[in-house]
């Protein structure tokens, strides 16, 4: 029965209209009962870049759409394997097509986990969105764990092996995740997509058609060199322009100040947030359960945010307010050399009437969990391997300078985030009364940055 | 004062990039400031549309994204006719440049009254989004009319006055809505790049070319007849295949008894829906205010979804989850002939153990607000006009043989929906003791319509 | 032997980068072949779209790359079909794979015959692209004869019949030529790319979607119906706006005489074209080979052209300066109750010095072959055919209310075209001269027509 | 009169449709009657690309298209200049418009000088594309010499002077001819849209939003820097993807070849080239005038290489047929340490029957005249600059990792040419012959390079 159900397969392939792929293709009964999981179903209300938007418009995309793209890839990926490289004829290297549906689900559920502007809400209510995703893969209750376990009692355990990277067929490991993976090739041109950018822009039906099993993992062959080296760069271009991009951390920090303030704000007022925040309130008083977590999604949190804008705790409600009508803080690059002048302007923004604990915050984008290329820093990753014609193996950057010029060193940059009023531009009364501590804290920024002596 | 804020202009126009025209362009302070107004933020929380997503995932776009399209297309609009047809050159046909910034504004703020679900949500609570759109514009405490009123103490008037379509200025009127306006060339080049489709796309950049303001309003030039018709029959293939799918109507309906169900319990269990659903309670009882209004979105919706699904109702619980959960009414098409049919379906279907008032509807794609070009039905419509080399005008149909074969009758279908079990493909014991029942209701089908003779 | 060779398939399948299909995909050594013969070489040296590229200058795309686009997209049936449609699961109605290669050959050398500007060549000097298709595929010299016969004696044959039609696999046939074939499907794609208009873009995709073997051809799921429909418009609007273009075929008739000039000339002076026009010749004095139609191209005639330019006839040279140079005649339409005045017209052009015979045409475009969907009047064309959930097709115009608006009637216009200086616009002393005739002339135009009142 | 002519503007802007940039506006007499000139028609019988088609079929655009593309870029860097920075506000900096129409005419004419195969083509005959472009628009036959001189007497001089880089204004000069001009930007997006490759695609609208005047010459805002960054490495792609493609310079150096041997033979048998190669023979003799130069075309040379096919002169009929049926020379890489081998190579191919010196070349790809980023090797290069907040400027290497990493260094290869038939996959008697020859010639080839040790 549970063999019967993973060979099933739909009698007329489904499709779903992708802007991204053109189309999606289900063949698996298997597939597109996750699909309509309503764990799966509710990956439609949970925004692919959270704050993005508020700098790119467009980028108003799901996880759920996502998800499905880095479903296809994978699917298109075993097709190539499976047509090219079957491991019938390539005992040492080749691909063994029986492996497909562990990779699809794998690639399928991968983000499952995640919630409402991830990175930010697990920070403060101790979530881990890894660890949501194994647990959703495997506990009994979800939907996911019911259509999984049908095609075999372990099959879950397997899928959530493939996410922790422990699944002993590496070539499914490194398909899903690795340095150059279905999971980055779709966001990156997915992300370009919907925010209009192009520099995300790379050549996957090339690097589809260079990509090869091997007996390690994946590997390139040396003819796609420029093709795997295209989508190094763009992925650098996409992480400083447009995932780093200084508007959106302005947002950024504003929610993770205000979900730290009214987590805060709970221990003293519980009554408030029982009242009005029911579906956050297992999260403020960190019992929650994994029932909890799957009723979380964007606007739940928003539609608190709209009630706390209205509340009498000024601080509540200025944040919310700032977050729902998109009032991002204001920023300043600084290094290690002007590190020492950020008590000096917290200071003066205290003295204009700020919180400054909560009014300023600093944001580096080293820390951001969107990874990126550093080999030497970080032991576990997987190299990206080419493979010439008589079948060595070389190491892209030994193969590419832009590779190589990217390679092993942190990008990002450091940011002092504070209220748009310090700048002076706002043509309130209240400001202009302290319009000489505003010309001295505008003293300490030159080009952007922060600087040491005062202009 | 309010003249020099009129004329402010920023120092460096700001762009927003957009995936649909790359860049959105601001020169006027009083356009930045429409945007940053709490009101237009809050169309970012609003799908433009709908239900739609459910069908083509990628169409996740807001309404917050669709107003900036719309301003960009009108202000490329009054650069053309600023530039080829100034008044000042054309005193009868001419365009005065003075009108630039009702109309950038009309342009902007068209859609400002949408809330969440619009269509749904209005036939349902007494909403209406056009007159609220001028509530939004004329009422002293929105930001919205504070920044109008700057402009002049009559700005506000004037701008809701061109979306009531009795501004004198028939050219502004026609740029913002007419059957070749802003807001659709937006909406259908927009839904086309989000859906992934390609059935909206025309030729933007050559309507432009060879649109003229006229002293009746708007005309395009004789040469351009192939661009224009063009458009109209994507326009005509957008509605067939995109806004009149099937499956998003299956949901329509069922937000539409979700919500209908969800106001009669209320009558009955108050306490219930003044404890979980607390922005939605003023449209419960029916005495909401705008600002009650102006507190919804998708997100506050769906977030009470998900409490409602967890109800003991289970009505309530069972159609919020299908909605959540996406899981769609089914349907057949049925016309006048075969309508008679729909009592003995009905029957059926509650015989299996359904409430036929809240698991069954009937869908006409005709009664959609997304309106198509019937001139001889709805004489407010104004004609597309095309002008000759020697100035006399033509109507679109008479240039046309394709716009003749789609103008002047309705394009679409009516459907009866009802729930997937019926199909009898549902693989639960429940339905399995009424297996007559649902082959007696099967012979009812054929080639997905209605036919009077069972099978 | 020959059994293996249609069987040989390369190693490693080889691509070619293509502008609009992305990759072409060569697995068979035969196709490989083909394409490397001299006579499919010789397609790179001829335009697609002939005078075309004169408006729209980005159309310079050669034969060369429409062949490969044709066999690409005939390949990708073959594949849907194969997988989706088999013989082997559809007696009736499936596909025969070993039906492939002679498929794919057809496809791939179905313009193989075209000359350089073939409909104005081919009317001059009696060649005739289909003829010559078959007898480049059936003559022993040829490369392509010699890789087909290689396949199997009679495979020339085979692949020329399904040119012819007579091939009795009606399947294979409407692939390669129906009214919704590869042909076409690549061409108005291709042809959109290039000129870069959006009129010919239709969903590729989604076509090969739906489309299926039938017993009798090729038909199309009723769930395609729009997507078939949207092709259909396309294809109207690329005749009408591209291939119908006024100036394309105001240069098409300068070469028209032109040649036709020249032909005259070469009974007179045989000399000056035996010494500057040696791959002409045998077309000039009607005693030509395959072999000397192979060495054309449309090089070689403009070469000439340059050398004409120079020769002291001044109608040869004139006209040969108008064509290199780009000087087309201008044109205005007409119609049966105005053809009367063309008497008037051309004698005014013969009163103001010009060769009425050699410097005025007609030209109608329902004469051109890029032929036109018109079943009633041309009885041999295969209808489009729908099929229904049960199974019973219905005709694409029964269901379309935009085909039937475009079914049945020629589309196009007739025009007369006479040298720009009639219009008086040209600055010369010599037209200055004629001022009340051409000012009579122009008396006879309006809206771009010809009409019989003078203004 | 001259006056006027410069100031005459179409009374309805004209335009041409391109794929590259949707629209071409031309709103100048001057422009107009430019690109009607004889010269300017002729670039439409020129490739752009020379040999590449052979390799990428979709780059069959002519120097035509691309001499538009490069007027249309500066026309809107010109509009951009006008309205943001003109000199009346910005008298140090800003741009002085009355520059607009030397800048326009340039920047169409900047390639008239280019003949058929160019870099090819001047190595053997001793033209010089460059010199030929300032003797068109100087030398009184020439039309376009006629069109300037309207303007002003000394106009011809002043466009020329552009083109030398001598113009006093350097905004014009570093327009068309910089590091990254108005030329480099429509070849790279021209050139990537018709092979069909994305890696010469960058964000040209971006760039138009950062690029300003600069008392120097031309710079760009800081905000832009990974725009201009991205610019380079599409640039840097191109060139190591397309322009440097082993099969092109494998036809290229057939071409170089034939021509060479043609000019050998012609000193021999000047009856037969006399007789079939009439527009050649100034070149052959070295004795050709301008106007000689102008009647040149791709198809003119390609025609005669129909001829030369046919002679019977082996080795010039060898050539020819190689060349017009694209059978490239196949080749290996080599380097300093392996150079020594070529000797060898050459001694096993003269054994095995070919003319060593006709049948083997070396081609280096740093000697190609698509010149790349190293201003340390040649100092006139201008320098990409940054534009900070506070005025003060940036190369752009310094602030970019990326174009650290490429600067300075040449990139490429040099790669020794030979007959495929030396790779023993031809299929034919004679070549079995040479079994152990081959063998022998194999031996020394691995991974695609030359290596000095025998396998």
């Amino acid at each position: 029965m549970s063999r019967a159900y993973s060979d099933m397969t739909l009698p007329i392939e489904k499709v779903f209209r992708d802007p991204v792929h053109n189309y999606i293709h289900v063949e698996h009964q298997v597939i597109l009962d996750l699909i309509d999981s309503k764990e799966f179903q509710r990956l439609r209300r949970i925004k692919q870049l959270g704050t993005t938007s508020f700098t790119f418009h467009g980028a108003e995309h799901s996880r759920f759409s996502h998800s499905l793209g880095v479903y296809e890839i994978t699917r298109r990926i075993c097709n190539i394997f499976k047509r090219n490289f079957p491991i019938e004829d390539n005992p040492e290297n080749g691909w063994d097509d029986s492996e497909r549906l562990v990779a699809l689900c794998a690639a399928l559920l991968h983000d499952i986990g995640h919630g409402p502007y991830s990175h930010t809400f697990e920070n403060i209510f101790d979530t881990n969105h890894e660890e949501l995703t194994t647990a959703i893969m495997t506990s009994p209750e979800s939907e996911v764990y019911q259509i999984l376990a049908r095609v075999e009692a372990d099959f879950p355990e397997k899928v959530a092996s493939v996410i922790a990277k422990t699944y002993p067929n590496q070539q499914v490991v490194q398909m899903i995740s690795s340095q150059i993976d279905a999971d980055r090739m779709d966001y990156l041109l997915r992300d370009a997509y919907f925010t209009g950018t192009e520099y995300g822009t790379f050549d996957l039906t090339r690097i589809l058609r260079v990509i090869r099993p091997d007996k390690h993992g994946i590997a390139f062959q040396m003819s796609g060199m420029h093709a795997v080296e295209d989508y190094i760069v763009s992925r650098y271009q996409m992480y400083m322009q447009v995932y780093f991009h200084p508007v959106s951390r302005g947002m950024e920090v504003i929610l993770d100040h205000l979900l730290k303030y009214g987590k805060k704000l709970y221990a003293k007022q519980p009554d408030y947030f029982e009242r009005t925040s029911i579906l956050l309130v297992p999260f403020l008083n960190g019992r929650f359960t994994l029932s909890d977590y799957l009723k979380l999604d964007d606007g739940v949190l928003n539609s608190y945010f709209t009630l706390w804008s209205e509340y009498d705790d000024p601080i509540l409600s200025d944040l919310a307010k700032r977050f729902l009508n998109r009032k991002p803080f204001k920023s300043v690059t600084f290094d290690a050399s002007t590190k020492e002048v950020l008590p000096v302007l917290k200071e003066i923004i205290a003295k204009v009437g700020f919180n400054a604990e909560v009014y300023t915050a600093v944001n580096s984008s080293y820390d951001l969990p969107y990874d990126f290329y550093r080999p030497e820093q970080e032991k576990f990753r997987t190299q990206i391997e080419l493979i010439q014609k008589d079948g060595t193996l070389i190491e892209l950057a030994q193969a590419s300078d832009l590779v190589a010029a990217l390679a092993g060193q942190g990008h990002g940059d450091q940011r002092f985030y504070f209220p748009k009023e310090m700048l002076g531009q706002a043509d309130t009364p209240a400001i202009t009364l302290f319009e000489d501590d505003l010309t001295y804290f505008n003293s300490y920024i030159k080009n952007g940055a922060i600087q040491l002596t005062k202009n």
